[in-house]
């Protein structure tokens, strides 16, 4: 299958699935708000990256869907929570008005809660074929990877940070905090669905890091390179809020350089890793790095 | 071992362990934010129901210890973010400033978040002698109870509820998930460390219920007829803030005849339980029942 139509079939199976699994009928617009944040938008680079890991180890499919969902529902939360007024205070995400400005602040506030409760029901099958070893396993990768030493910490300094001037070596602990932890958590989770050998799976990790950080520096490079629209959500807004970034720190044309730089040793770690179908992994960090949104 | 004795060691042991598991070095600050909101402070009832289940059903000492810290650190987590300006926009809590009010908004959003991962980390320890098919169990309990078909929509049923008549049915529907849920599935996590018949657990489970109802009926009398000194917390928020309670519904006389109906239901259902070692569960209804803060 083409990279594609393989995205397009990951994309269209998530998002049949999440709109399964988050729930309409959760009470007092509860629901309604969990669906609004998370269903119908992003480029849902987690969860492909769940899947694609998931089929280089040749691992478990329905466990694997469950951790897509789960870090989908964790990266989403942390966008409501992270565009409410007493953080960030954006209006504008996956080109919709965000959560609060629909819902209100509070409403936000407990849909983001809820969706990260949800992302560990979404792991934790009361039945099914995904075994509870997996679960555990499941479970453990992704609070470790949203928590204090991950996602969550690396919002810390990046709030601290504000005003601040960084060195790179700082700039990348909290990158790889805030939004590195959860994308190396995605392809780590893939790889756990099948039984790599422990080499494979410490360069899948490292690929992941790479990629993560990747990722970074391609959104510093288009929040002043491109307009709102195309992003679909408020750009040039780390500028405006005086926050540091990979441009401000290395300027653009290094920052472009060290995307590359940053996507070659993704693929090195592929080639590292001694699996066959890592192709798909090669191709997301192309997409990663050549994206325009 | 007398009641009094027991509880007091089950809170040294629990205090010493979340000292131990609550990092004071998470960045920018966000430890020590996790810290002051769940350290030092509370009545640590749902701890006590979780060991006293464990203990009813001769269950695995080091599971139960797990998740009594974790249903803390989500009744903690839960607290730190109710108190926030959108919810209930409270300044004292466990006797002290609140979280936001000591370290910001957004720092006490971020902690909030962090503790609910953290909970799910302490009950998928990667080593130690906790079997994975408990944790996964543990996990999947913890989050139904904390996600939209408990806590958190219980807190939403809440927001909206302000201002508005609700009668007993839909006033009980509203506590059962905001604060029964957590406290049901504390006994219920407790029940999960052995391997209770199915209709002692049951039975355990209707307890839990009932004394979650219990403490609830108990918050709303004592929020009208204690100080805030007394409480830790501001009295008789719930009138000012216009909220329905089972003061305004049933009147403060059949409130507190309500209490000890669902004392008396939480006991009956420990006899039913058919289990030898349920004396600290009763003593613990009794307890959340005659409790004056």
């Amino acid at each position: 299958m083409k990279l594609d139509d393989w995205v397009q079939s990951v994309l269209d199976e998530v998002e049949s699935v999440l709109q399964g699994w988050v729930p309409a009928e959760a009470p007092a617009g509860l629901g309604e708000a969990m669906r609004y944040g998370v269903l119908d938008g992003g480029k849902r680079l987690r969860p492909l990256l769940v899947m694609a890991a998931c089929e280089a180890v040749d691992g478990q499919r329905e466990a694997a869907l469950r951790a897509a969902v789960a870090v989908e529902l964790i990266h989403a939360y942390s966008l409501v929570h992270d565009d409410l007024p007493c953080m960030d205070n954006d209006v504008l995400r996956r080109g919709k008005p965000t959560v609060h400005v629909r819902y209100g602040e509070a409403q936000a506030m407990l849909a983001g809660d809820a969706m990260q409760a949800l992302a560990f029901e979404v792991l934790t099958p009361p039945q099914g074929t995904v075994e509870p070893a997996l679960q555990a396993r499941l479970c453990g990768l992704l609070a470790r990877a949203a928590g204090h030493a991950g996602m969550a910490g690396g919002q810390a300094i990046d709030l601290a940070s504000v005003g601040c001037k960084l060195d790179e070596a700082a700039l990348r602990d909290m990158h790889r905090r805030k939004t590195g932890a959860l994308l190396q958590a995605s392809v780590v989770m893939g790889a756990a669905c099948g039984h790599p050998p422990a080499d494979a799976l410490a360069a899948l990790a490292d690929y992941g890091a790479a990629l993560g950080l990747a990722f970074q520096v391609v959104d510093d490079i288009l929040d002043v390179t491109q307009e709102s629209h195309t992003l679909g959500k408020t750009a040039g807004k780390d500028l405006h809020d005086n926050k540091p970034t990979y441009v401000s720190v290395l300027g653009l044309e290094a920052a472009r350089r060290h995307a590359l730089e940053l996507r070659d040793q993704a693929r090195a770690a592929l080639a590292r890793s001694g699996l066959a179908s890592t192709a798909r992994l090669a191709a997301l960090a192309d997409k990663v790095v050549d994206r325009d949104c």
